[in-house]
């Protein structure tokens, strides 16, 4: 196909009114599709479902070394659990902690301890003048309301197919004492699916901060999260690298089975340091009685190990890749050479991002959605919602079928045809 | 039984000979026995037990309003477990979030949320000099470690047999506008085991505070624990006496199934003002994906609604009771008329304070440790540990058997005669 930029405004014209035609007949049909977040679909859920049976009524509740789970203790999480959540994070048991439900409560009490108590030892944020964080774009955008949430200034660095722009990052973290954070996820990132090659994460290890109480909040939200067997990302161990590039206590690491079990009703973990680990835990101590034990013990003897949980995201995967496939097989069908938009092709994770041209993104979901398909907000990729370009849109293909991702995919690639042809006629 | 005190010098030598023999002897029993903090005990855990089929894997996942409890949402709760915790609280469902394992938390992060935040749009509190709560004493130390924590003042006011003195609390809200807020365990109190009385909820809600953040953290954690099913005690409402008093934002209420179903595997929620829910759940929706909605399903399969907790809670007393029973039988057979210590008979909850002679307590408790007994701490029911009078101890008789309790209850009336007799001859 020609780019559309080399068509002639009378071309253009004709062009137009054809997909406004073809819009028009979409929005007839009445769809009511929502691929607006990154939500597992009903047979994913399916597949946890004998979880549910596995601790019950005659179940032996106590815990490898004999603690009963149904009581208080364990405030860093059963033993069994720890050692699970620990291999699939690859760090070593004793720098895991496994809390409740939500990995993003932990980044957020992580963010929020550090404004009241400031970071093992140094001086609470609330009582700086300027804190800033570095926001990877397009990013996560739970990630950028909790840093918005706290007043945190947040400053966007370009993430390119092999991680954030490293040059940027060192320039800021090194110089500016003020910077205290930096949002990744470094495997099959939100929502543009790279992740980071061997070098960024060693030049992250490497970093040498202005500020003390400098953390990277690594997110490996999709640390097994793969949609093909034979073409899989990996990552170098942050942990590893800042403890040889002496920075041991540099990264705190989240992860959680909440796309793994059920969302809502999974476990989460936080891994770091044994030093960062000794401090978050003088904090949880006064903050809870404990996580849910039982729920841990229902995690690691469904699970077993490690093993157990990629067996798993095998068969998320085989349910994943025809809904991804469907989005992508569109794309390439009918908008490539077109020279309108890009994407990328993800291995893994949960999303798939596509940038359109400049100023078109908030049109182009805007049209999706009076035809009935929900996306993510234009905009929501970037911090306090705004994309300087207005050009990314996040696809969250993991909710409905593959025949309704078709669908949604064929409204979207025509709502992004008509509102390009829309927009080059008007600079003519 | 005569008073010590008025025993001759040599009486009690004679007396303190005895004793000392007696502790020896005890101490070569070897007990073994936890009496610290207030864990239920293995039978109380086994009546829940068969909660954990209620949920299996041929569950209907579904609430009442067709959301699927695997997924993500319902942020402040299902509606089937919000009615039943809001019954349970005697508020109504809108006035209620229903959230993860531990209210304890929701304290926590109320507190927390408060110093970087403020109250409903106030100053955040670690913007402002000084911050003091008020801290009825003997109360609860995980409630003073929290302010202690968040660098909040604590002034201790004293705990009569109905609610803390009033008198000093109107005189503290409504002329220091530094005091934001007090803790409360209004029934069954932690560790007194009183009730507050009509009148000083009345006058709770009637406060007129300096501060518009002020607020009465009001921790109900006992609101269904009766022990007896004859002498129970109620307390006013709160929520509504103070929108009847123009007070409506001043209470958050907070209380959990920890000592119903499972400690740590419980549900927690926290009612208050639609004005206040509004403002917390501004915050929640930036803290968490959600809490564990499956829990919550359990929990509301399982009771049905508050008869069916009230029930449960039956069988608890039944267990309990011999407990406290055993305790008191021994403390008013060895103690009573001795004029060197004095406790209340509690109604519900978890514990029997005692209050020894001024400067024994923390000697008391070193002495049951020595001979296997292990007691909360001295102090521990005071602000930053300390009792001034060194008198009050907590005794926590839920988790042993009341055989084991009677024998540890024994072991302590030893170590209360012996310090007392101990110390009034060092003041002769």
């Amino acid at each position: 196909m020609k780019p559309l930029k080399e068509l002639t405004k009378a071309e253009l014209l004709v062009m137009k009114e054809e997909l406004t035609q073809e819009y028009k007949d979409a929005q007839a049909k009445g769809l009511q599709l929502n691929m607006a977040r990154g939500k597992p679909g009903v047979s994913q859920l399916e597949l946890a479902m004998p979880m549910l049976d596995v601790i019950n009524s005659s179940s032996d509740m106590h815990t490898m070394l004999g603690n009963d789970t149904r009581n208080y203790g364990d405030l860093d999480g059963i033993g069994e659990c720890r050692r699970l959540m620990a291999d699939m994070m690859s760090v070593q048991k004793d720098n895991v902690i496994v809390c409740g439900n939500s990995s993003l409560n932990i980044m957020y009490d992580t963010v929020s301890r550090s404004m009241v108590k400031g970071v093992n030892g140094s001086t609470p944020w609330c009582k700086l003048d300027k804190v800033k964080f570095l926001c990877p774009v397009p990013g996560y955008d739970r990630h950028f309301a909790i840093t918005e949430y706290f007043g945190i200034e947040m400053i966007p660095v370009p993430l390119y197919e092999d991680g954030p722009d490293m040059d940027m990052v060192e320039q800021y973290v090194n110089n500016d004492d003020a910077v205290k954070g930096i949002w990744c996820v470094p495997k099959y990132s939100n929502p543009t699916g790279i992740s980071y090659s061997d070098e960024v994460v060693k030049r992250f290890a490497n970093l040498k901060p202005a500020a003390e109480d400098f953390r990277i909040y690594w997110d490996n939200a999709y640390c097994i999260h793969h949609l093909y067997e034979d073409k899989q990302d990996e990552i170098l161990n942050i942990l590893e690298e800042c403890e040889k590039a002496g920075n041991p206590n540099m990264v705190y690491i989240f992860a959680s089975t909440s796309k793994i079990s059920f969302p809502g009703s999974g476990v989460s973990a936080i891994a770091s340091s044994l030093e960062n680990v000794k401090f978050i835990m003088s904090q949880m101590t006064i903050q809870t009685i404990g996580h849910d034990k039982i729920n841990q013990l229902r995690h690691a003897h469904f699970f077993k190990n490690v093993d157990g949980l990629k067996e798993h995201m095998k068969k998320h995967a085989q349910l994943m890749r025809p809904k991804f496939e469907a989005v992508l097989d569109v794309l390439n069908e009918e908008l490539a050479g077109l020279e309108i938009g890009t994407w990328i092709e993800p291995r893994g994770g949960y999303f798939i991002s596509f940038d359109a041209m400049e100023g078109c993104a908030k049109e182009i979901v805007a049209k999706c959605k009076d035809a009935g398909v929900i996306m993510t907000g234009a905009g929501a990729t970037y911090p306090y919602g705004k994309d300087p370009k207005d050009s990314n849109i996040r696809i969250a293909p993991s909710f409905p079928t593959p025949e309704e991702m078709h669908e949604a995919a064929k409204l979207f690639a025509l709502c992004v045809k008509l509102v390009s042809v829309e927009k080059l006629l008007e600079t003519m």
